[in-house]
């Protein structure tokens, strides 16, 4: 993978694709930051040598045409991530590219809006973290309701990281909830759900990395105990209709955000398919 | 945008590739999770319509060819994002895809290793967030460096999602610094610092929000302070020179984390390109 810039989107792309293609142990290398057509004739070489693939995002044009034609030259397969795309937005909007390559935040500098908006919702979320802070669920634009352990921490960092304020509130057997839960819009709560082996060995991984073996906190990963506190999570959902209640078993972080998000425009948005004004 | 899966990939590529049309006004449309070919026709019939251009990630075989055709026949622009990659991966290493839409994370599902690797990551980072426990520096894999507002805290939350555990520590001027953090292997130390009128213009926009008023608090956002503070955190860096200086003012989180990580995987391998093995 060559990349101009910070070589997130090939990371992303190629891991995307690499997802369609099970049980295969692939060597990638990571090329990062690549601007001057020496380094890369040295990259593509190297990638001769071994017999690789090269998959790259150059947005400087001669860069692109130099790796194009020194891997068809040595007979090395490449494909180009970003041109295609950036050249089908050309083509259909009337501009050129500046052919100058950026971040993959389009704007997303110091000073600039989304700059702020997203520090805000990241330092909100983390001071909200465990529902520490129950008063302040209000001011939250997502609230995640689960039991321990089905990631509620890693998929509200994640959602802040896209600019939304996230404010966790945990499920404990035999432990009220906080009251402000059931004031705030309901649109705005997700609850958690996961399979109860699924949860009982993350627990006893987790327990295992805390160290825990004092009789206090001994139940936590206990079969008996994890299926009392979904069962009791369960009854708290079916309390509260207006909570679509997402399965995290089989999903990574990632998939469970975007189903979120999908709810949460729905919902503000009532219409077919949500529109996002960007300027760039 | 069309997809099948998180909407990730489209987002990611298609945000990266309009960072090179600058001040143009771009209407995105985002349909997600797309399972079934009628729904399919109703958003390519739609783009007809408003006259949009179709970018699409579809691993399904058929759902791709769909689109495709619907979209040569309604006469509308397209663009596959992951085929052309796919393809190539497919016929480079001789498997067949899938097929089957997948999360971005590729095996990152609960019960993985990275799964967990990347929680305990998140959970360590939020707890070290702006030194709090000086201690804990030397578990962490990086330690950030810098004045108040140079963007530690969303940088060290972006890595530790990448799996890496992240430790801030603050400099104020006139505060003495935790010894240990001396006391840690100086190559995995950054310090960040960023041009002084912006940093006081984010820590004015900074004391709006927090709603500063008393005297205690007002020489935060003031040119001198911050003057004497970067001064400081610079005499600081000059003493440490093994530490790299990194320079955040015109740089999204995502470009200075990976100007970070490339250093941090240099310093760690020394080899010409850092090698990441992948099971999928």
């Amino acid at each position: 993978m060559i990349s101009d810039g910070t070589g997130w989107t090939a990371e992303h792309s190629v891991n995307t694709a690499l997802g369609q293609f099970e049980y295969c142990l692939v060597d990638l290398w990571d090329s990062r930051q690549i601007d001057d057509v020496d380094r890369l004739m040295e990259i593509v070489k190297q990638a001769a040598k071994e017999g690789a693939l090269v998959i790259y995002t150059l947005a400087d044009p001669s860069m692109a045409e130099s790796v194009r034609k020194a891997c068809e030259i040595w007979g090395i397969p490449s494909t180009d991530i970003l041109g295609p795309i950036t050249e089908a937005i050309s083509s259909h909007i009337g501009v050129s590219p500046s052919g100058i390559p950026r971040g993959a935040a389009g704007g997303n500098v110091p000073l600039s809006e989304e700059y702020f908006q997203r520090i805000e919702a990241v330092e909100f979320t983390i001071k909200q973290d465990d529902g520490n802070l129950p008063k302040n669920l209000r001011k939250a634009d997502i609230v995640l309701v689960g039991v321990s352990r089905t990631g509620k921490t890693p998929l509200s960092i994640y959602l802040a990281q896209k600019g939304y304020k996230v404010a966790n509130v945990p499920i404990v057997n035999g432990v009220d909830l906080p009251r402000t839960l059931f004031e705030v819009d309901p649109e705005k709560v997700f609850a958690l759900t996961i399979n109860q082996h699924v949860l009982q060995a993350i627990r006893r991984a987790r327990a295992k990395t805390l160290g825990f073996s004092d009789e206090s906190r001994s139940n936590y990963a206990e079969m008996d105990h994890v299926r009392e506190e979904l069962e009791y999570a369960g009854k708290v959902f079916a309390q509260n209709p207006a909570w679509p209640v997402i399965e995290v078993t089989e999903r990574a972080i990632e998939e469970t955000a975007a189903v979120v998000l999908r709810l949460y425009h729905d919902r503000k948005n009532r219409c077919l398919m949500p529109r996002i004004s960007k300027r760039y």
